[in-house]
């Protein structure tokens, strides 16, 4: 038996634009994806595809059990978290000897074949390594994390498709080039500008500011989301910002240690999910057994 | 003694990417000043310093009473109506026949003045002549209104100050010009694709949208013009966005007539006065004396 927890991520940064090859910043954060597997001669099919597909790459049978403090489909990364703590644990368990870049190499490809061909490398990546990630095309620079990190993550608890959202700035980009293109280029601008200024919460509060607004001209807003944004800054954040996808998910607030409580009480207040968190740097990591 | 008026404005696309040289779209509305003067041997020292400077420069003496269905300092323009009434309403009295490109010229001149020397040609020239105007750097056009357009204008009653707002927007553009610059150059596209559809409603409301959150990206939003400016969206309107120089003032939304009242009612129900309105086409135009 082992078992195997992996982080899940932010996009702090950059998110769709890193679609078009532009620079994004992505970072782990504490809540977990825990997984224990024991080999065993009858396979337990399992529900997740993730997890199957685990199970057929890696070409063994055993048995799952997964606890998760992510909540699923809310763009915090559960897949990739459930995906790389699964390879981990079964690597362990049958003694397959794989690296954590091999982890995360595999981990892309459940992914791809879980989610029909479209899965960015850059949420298994995350949670095999930890830390804060610069991507940009192919490319992954990891950055040094800054210290105090403090992040509220609020849940608007809507549901939203990524790959619509993708669509609907594919289709802007499409018939509206001169009106989408110079969104994108601001929107690398400012992720590159984040790069320089991570220690530096306020710069990177506005920056985040800027950012959120260019992702609702993107037209992949959502009015709970902006509830929620707005909520945050005026409970004191430095910054407040959509991550991910957009049209429903998550955003984020950055503010110091003693406005985080103030800033999750007010996106609570708006009847959403707060999380308080950190980075994770450690990445994916063996647990005891139970 | 002559009594005339002169109606307000809104900014419908591009404000603060005009002062770049790029394009704007502007339009006079339906609220109106109205201005009766009366030649007299006393001149009466008038409060306001527009009407002082305008008598200052046709040379006369007189009475002036004033009504005004414009709030004052709200971004709609209630300067340059009172400005272009008075020089109308002088004009009439005492017979000095110019015509109304001569008003609208000398109604620039009495702003420049009474704002030391910075002022917009715009808010006077839709005040003298109504109607909807391209505007770009010296050159003004107008366009062929569109039928049917209902509009609401939601007044946040936070006083704002448009030189700080323009300072603002030209300090990003000093320190971060490949942040700022991609954001004007959207801006300019987005009123130009607006220009040509003017009579495509929901098309309109998208392009506002867009406009919106780039002039929120610029850091010329206020909490309040997003709360209007959701609470207008929700309540189904076509579109809504932030009319003028931002940080507190005034936001408009676009809508059928029959969501009209239900957009005004959201907007009055987040504490802030809402105007129905629609195009003027008139200009300046002289009143029966009362």
């Amino acid at each position: 038996m082992a078992t195997w927890s992996a982080p899940g991520k932010v996009f702090l940064f950059g998110e769709h634009a890193v679609v078009y090859g532009k620079p994004g910043i992505a970072m782990a954060i504490k809540p977990r994806v825990m997984v224990t597997v024991r080999e065993s001669r009858y396979h337990q099919k399992p529900n997740s595809p993730y997890i199957a597909e685990c199970f057929r790459l890696m070409d063994v049978k055993g048995s799952v059990y997964v606890r998760s403090q992510l909540p699923s489909s809310s763009g915090l990364g559960s897949s990739a978290a459930v995906t790389v703590a699964t390879l981990c644990a079964i690597n362990d368990e049958f003694g397959l000897e794989k690296n954590r870049a091999e982890i995360a190499d595999l981990a892309h490809q459940v992914e791809m074949s879980a989610q029909n061909g479209r899965a960015s490398a850059t949420d298994t990546y995350v949670s095999a390594f930890g830390g804060m990630v610069l991507v940009r095309g192919n490319e992954k620079r990891r950055l040094l994390p800054p210290q105090n990190f403090s992040l509220v993550i609020g849940n608007t608890l809507v549901s939203h498709s990524t790959s619509e959202m993708v669509g609907k700035v594919a289709d802007l980009r499409k018939h509206s080039p001169d009106i989408a293109n110079p969104i994108l280029d601001s929107i690398a601008a400012i992720t590159m500008r984040a790069m320089y200024n991570l220690d530096n919460q306020k710069e990177l509060g506005s920056l985040m500011n800027m950012n959120h607004a260019l992702l609702d001209a993107l037209g992949v807003g959502h009015p709970v989301l902006s509830k929620l944004v707005l909520a945050a800054r005026s409970a004191g954040a430095h910054g407040a910002k959509t991550t991910g996808a957009g049209g429903g998910g998550c955003m984020y607030a950055i503010c110091s240690k003693s406005s985080r409580n103030r800033v999750a009480g007010a996106i609570e207040g708006c009847d959403a999910r707060a999380i308080i968190t950190t980075i994770d740097t450690e990445g994916a990591r063996k647990e005891k057994d139970e």
